[in-house]
């Protein structure tokens, strides 16, 4: 690097501190104060103190850089999430790196061992799956903290988490439908993870707590568009719903192509809910209904509980977050 | 790590060659033939091989890592070239880290500083400025090689780049309105980036090979809905053109909330067309005309050449790549 940098001995001069100080915070030794890490790291900050990371990381933890493992970058929710996450972050003093597994499980355990070479204090992790041994062999093995944002590990793995209510605002949308007089709804649902499982168990509670019979189809497979217009068309072949739920933003895509291709009148010959706002939802005529979260809230959060735990804290946390069901004009009476 | 590791004896003897030969190719040594690269590297893809990177790489220089540094990741064509980069470098046996800068110049040149402390190879570069100092010095200070997507760095600095053909595209569609009969034309862009300013010129010889006068206007802003919205607001507040062009897949965004707010109808009360294939411009009503360009060829080709380099070329390369104006109803003849 071109510019000088500031020293430790500069940092220790700002905070007050002695130069043992600064290398215990830095090293992430477990006998610091909380208010000599805020000391110290405030320093770090104001003087833009960046230690020479790769070579310090052998004898020191603190890297003050945190991993990002995602499953599905082509997912629009991502950005958001990445952009709460990295804003917590940066006012952390962390920089993030991020990895793209295309929702292959092998890739993120082999991104996992990436990121803990290059020695991150830390890890998000939004992984392609819940339970493949490997990517929870590497999670476990995992040298940091980690938070893990919408997923719930199999096999115990005890690690803190984020997760989304699916369950409540899924279970409103179908109220919605039942209201409106809907009783043959179609649910499509992306992989097997837990947002597809809380969705799933929305629409059974719903159902349930109204004591009707399940008259309702649901259609499994990957959370594509792909997916969403094969499953659409399924389920116009026969005995075609009056309504039908997306549940997961890629599948509505899917569904929008196939009810176009057919000419059927979305709000009018079929009512349409999809899950989290895209551009596609907000700029459809009609603009279709959604269960909607803060996405960006879920980063930030996640990123949140991982600067506790890279400060001290060790309990894993568990932190759910609300969903809401938007009503619009892409959902009226059966025709 | 739990599992037990390949050695680089065993990476010898799979390749059948001296293990000296082995540890000049995998710290990069010039000396090195392309025959005797592959075989390395054919072995140490089989095996499975993982150096230990970290203490490994403060005497060599290979990581085997890339990193790539994404100006904007919430735009979606982010996806498509990060897909592409990362299919051609995985079989290269290359790892990719991210970083986000948000379109702040002064976090790519961190970022650029980041990644050259965990010491990547190379770096892909998709940065948010073209002539930011920042930015400048640490391209020019990174040890190692380095591929630009889509920009053009201002000062001379020399290095490769992979770049769309921005321009000729934009020609052919507005040839397309000129010849619907269109001359009040509104053009929508962007930064002041490469694309922007090839999209402006696309405009511009449209206009003079055909001897017209130059009867069109031109707003600059960000690559952002806001901009969109509020520049389609601002040439509809006094002689609205006849046509709008939305030089960028996020400007298109804005445009048509604009314009559904206002309840002008697309391609028959004004005609519309977009840069990039999204899904909003796929399942609009009508569909939306489009400059497009093969977004993840633009991420694999840009790998292509940083493996290139990797390799042990160094001359600069320059590979411009073609864009295609695909007509659709969102334009008709003038209203």
């Amino acid at each position: 690097m071109a510019k000088p940098r500031s020293s430790m001995r500069e940092v220790a001069a700002r905070a007050g501190v002695a130069l043992a100080s600064v290398s215990r915070v830095l090293s992430g030794h477990p006998d610091v104060s909380p208010a000599m890490r805020d000391r110290v790291m405030t320093a770090v900050r104001e003087l833009n103190y960046e230690p020479d990371l790769l070579a310090g990381s052998l004898r020191r933890r603190h890297s003050l850089s945190v991993g990002f493992v995602v499953g599905d970058i082509s997912n629009p929710l991502l950005a958001e999430i990445v952009l709460g996450a990295e804003t917590e972050l940066r006012e952390g003093g962390y920089s993030m790196l991020l990895t793209n597994s295309e929702n292959d499980p092998e890739l993120d355990a082999r991104h996992i061992h990436l990121l803990q070479q290059r020695r991150v204090d830390g890890l998000l992790l939004s992984l392609a799956s819940e339970d493949d041994p490997g990517t929870l062999a590497a999670v476990r093995d995992f040298d940091g903290a980690a938070v893990v944002l919408d997923r719930e590990l199999a096999d115990g793995v005890a690690v803190s988490s984020v997760l989304s209510d699916h369950r409540s605002g899924m279970k409103d949308a179908v109220g919605h439908l039942l209201d409106l007089g809907h009783r043959s709804i179609g649910l499509i649902l992306g992989q097997p993870l837990r947002y597809s499982r809380e969705r799933r168990r929305g629409l059974e509670e719903a159902f349930a707590s109204r004591g009707l019979e399940p008259t309702y189809r649901i259609l499994e497979g990957r959370l594509s568009p792909q997916h969403g217009r094969m499953a659409m068309s399924e389920l116009l072949a026969s005995e075609p719903p009056t309504a039908v739920i997306a549940g997961g933003n890629q599948l509505v895509l899917g569904v929008l192509d196939e009810l176009h291709r057919r000419e059927i009148r979305v709000g009018a010959e079929i009512s349409l809910i999809s899950c989290d706002t895209i551009s596609v939802t907000e700029l459809h005529e009609p603009p279709i209904a959604v269960v909607e979260r803060d996405t960006r809230e879920l980063g930030r959060r996640a990123a949140a509980l991982l600067l506790r735990q890279l400060g001290g804290q060790t309990e894993p946390q568990r932190i759910v977050l609300p969903t809401a069901f938007v009503p619009r004009p892409s959902c009226g009476p059966p025709n």
